[in-house]
């Protein structure tokens, strides 16, 4: 058994197909985002734009934001020190749990280390305490959810992308005794569109199936309180189980769920997920509960997203520049092979100080690789500009297709 | 299908075997530890001393690791933005991995976004990519490290607690070409004994097997940089995997895993809990990485909670309570009922201003439940004979046994 040679072989896979990952060292510039430094390839930072951040509103440097954490790290210290069990449940910890149930209009919710374990957790555990469950899942989830399907050890249907009928069929021919759950998002954040979430909870309602929403890019962006698109669409108390990230649109780090109380208390109590790890920091929990009251009550983020977003798009389209149709405020460009897209964002950065990381397999499909740009209210017109010219330079550098709409 | 019938049950088999977990809502007082606030059973905060925290050298509110965090606040804002691959990738992230191969001895390290998260994602990695794979653990591994060994999905054979001849029996029976790897813990937390490191990295030469080592309990209080037990016992280079948490000794939150280059390679780029996450705030980085720096130069916080753990203990055995063969800074109390070791925290909390959670299944074994004290170089001797008096007092009260010593 020769471990170094299996290891080696498992790299030089990713060597021959493009897609080995390269981390591209950068801080961020607090207070003037996008702006950004950069460590890689140089001596020193070089000043860059970053147009691939998931901190969607910047609420990262945000004042409320910023000084919300100050001031727990100066009153409890740095870490929670322990479990949420022993030692690690704090004051903060139970003011964002019940902000977190309030705008999601449940009873109540449960916050987890991140967005990845809050869906890891809560899937696999569900479905192992209900024998015999079926989950039915979109075919695009996630790899966090996927990881807690398949760790629940239950039986999983995959239904085609967004597709209600193909949902229907599955259920159809399913037990309908048998425990059901369906999985899905409201955002899928490689390609930008929406799930039909009131279709798909009426099909749970027909064949009484429990539901489980993933708006891990849609709190704090949509909604008139961003509760994510089931705020926006009314139908949040249609789901049984709301899921969301505090580390994308409110700027920080960790996850939740929210549900009724029983669920919650379930979940609380049988996933290893939860129970056994140091809880979230202090620190982090301040600052998102300063995150998510803020954005509870200003749209000014949101409304300036959906602008820079919406503004990038038709520049793009004008250009010519293939950006794939996206109803939200992903702005996707579609590449479709590893290597190419690795190279324009190579070019971009090195020669344009723009940072916009390649997209490829795992996170898509092989074939679609891409460059996903995440447009926000502090990205002006002369960025979006500059990014455009750069990118036309680039394709027509590369002899790649630009559309005849140019 | 009832779904809210089998919840209900499901939480009331916690209830009827005395186990239901009520979480004690607190506030540490910086500079203050381990005094604190609790939030919990009456209006406003009572003070309450701590001894149940994982923040073993009170870390969590070292000068240089608070100010280290306030700097990274104000410098890059609150949260990463991103995951490692895409925008997530600071330069506090590339500097702490540094520290903590350094540390460990090893060419490489990789951040999690917790010491649970780096168990499960790196075992059932790991043993993934090994087609065949066996991984022998001990019998009381933590329950992230059975999680990523059962999500592996290959086969596991589990050896008696620290039991070298067992683990050989096991090996010998074992296919000898088939790839294997052996997990287990230098500190185990609950019962404070230490694994026979050097005898299991024998087996693992003899046996051609891959070694893992969890030393989240040990790293920043053993050896002479807090490199863990290895460190003291000078083995590190023998182990093929070390795993820590920055969320224990070292105050803040956070995992890890240091290792060969091409392991670190390997698990950085197929690993899906370590690939699809918003990687750790750059906030906590710079407070773990202030902490890291700061125990390997000084032995003073090591060395106060080593002597702190010996009196406590000393004062313990002395009163005849009955405090269990612990080797190192761990300090339990042996009750051996869940509904017992209860009323005795609840006794503590609410008229001694004690806060110390009681353990119980599924974090220990059925019929061990006990209470876990973790004094800490914070912990005077006031503190401890007001503790131990109180607990000879609510055992007389309880009518629990003595030994005769006192
Ligand atoms: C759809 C979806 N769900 C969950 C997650 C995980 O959330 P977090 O980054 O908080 O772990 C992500 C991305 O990271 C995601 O894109
Ligand atoms: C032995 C052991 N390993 C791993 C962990 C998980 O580490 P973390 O709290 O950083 O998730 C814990 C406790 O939480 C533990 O006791």
């Amino acid at each position: 058994m020769n471990y170094k040679h299996i290891f080696s072989q498992a790299i030089d896979r990713l060597h021959s197909e493009g897609r080995y990952r390269v981390f591209i060292d950068i801080l961020r510039n607090k207070g003037a985002f996008p702006n950004a430094r950069c460590f890689h390839g140089h001596n020193g930072p070089k000043p860059i734009t970053v147009w691939c951040s998931n901190d969607y509103l910047a609420m990262g440097q945000h004042p409320k934001v910023v000084a919300a954490m100050e001031e727990a790290l100066h009153d409890v210290g740095a870490g929670s020190g322990g479990t949420r069990n022993i030692g690690g449940n704090t004051h903060y910890h139970v003011d964002l749990e019940a902000e977190l149930a309030d705008l999601h209009g449940k009873e109540a919710a449960l916050l987890f280390t991140s967005g990845y374990v809050s869906n890891e957790a809560t899937l696999s555990t569900l479905a192992k305490l209900l024998p015999g469950c079926i989950i039915y899942s979109d075919e695009l989830n996630h790899a966090s959810m996927i990881a807690g399907i398949r760790n629940s050890g239950c039986e999983k249907k995959v239904f085609r992308h967004n597709d209600v009928a193909h949902l229907r069929e599955l259920l159809e021919e399913s037990d309908p005794q048998a425990p059901k759950l369906i999985a899905f998002e409201s955002v899928y954040s490689m390609d930008g569109d929406v799930a039909p979430i009131d279709a798909l909870c009426d099909l749970a309602d027909e064949f009484n199936a429990l539901t489980y929403l993933d708006e891990v890019h849609a709190v704090g962006m949509y909604g008139p309180r961003g509760g994510g698109i089931s705020d926006r669409d009314g139908v949040a108390q249609r789901l049984t189980i709301i899921e969301g990230t505090l580390g994308k649109a409110f700027g920080v780090m960790g996850g939740y769920i929210a549900a009724d109380q029983m669920i919650i208390d379930v979940i609380r109590s049988y996933a290893p997920g939860f129970i056994f790890t140091t809880s979230l920091s202090p620190v982090l929990v301040a600052g998102a509960l300063a995150s998510v009251r803020h954005l509870k009550a200003s749209s000014e983020e949101r409304d300036g997203q959906q602008a820079a977003a919406a503004t990038l798009k038709g520049m793009m389209r004008d250009a010519g520049l293939p950006v794939m149709p996206s109803v939200t405020h992903i702005v996707p460009l579609m590449v479709g092979d590893p290597v190419k897209a690795k190279k324009i964002s190579d070019i971009l950065l090195a020669e344009y100080g723009v940072y916009v990381q390649p997209i490829n397999y795992p996170t898509v499909p092989r074939g679609t690789e891409r460059l996903r740009f995440t447009p926000g209210p502090a990205h002006d017109e002369a960025m979006m500009r500059d990014l455009v010219s750069a990118l036309v330079e680039i394709w027509d550098r590369m002899e790649l297709q630009l559309a005849m709409a140019a």
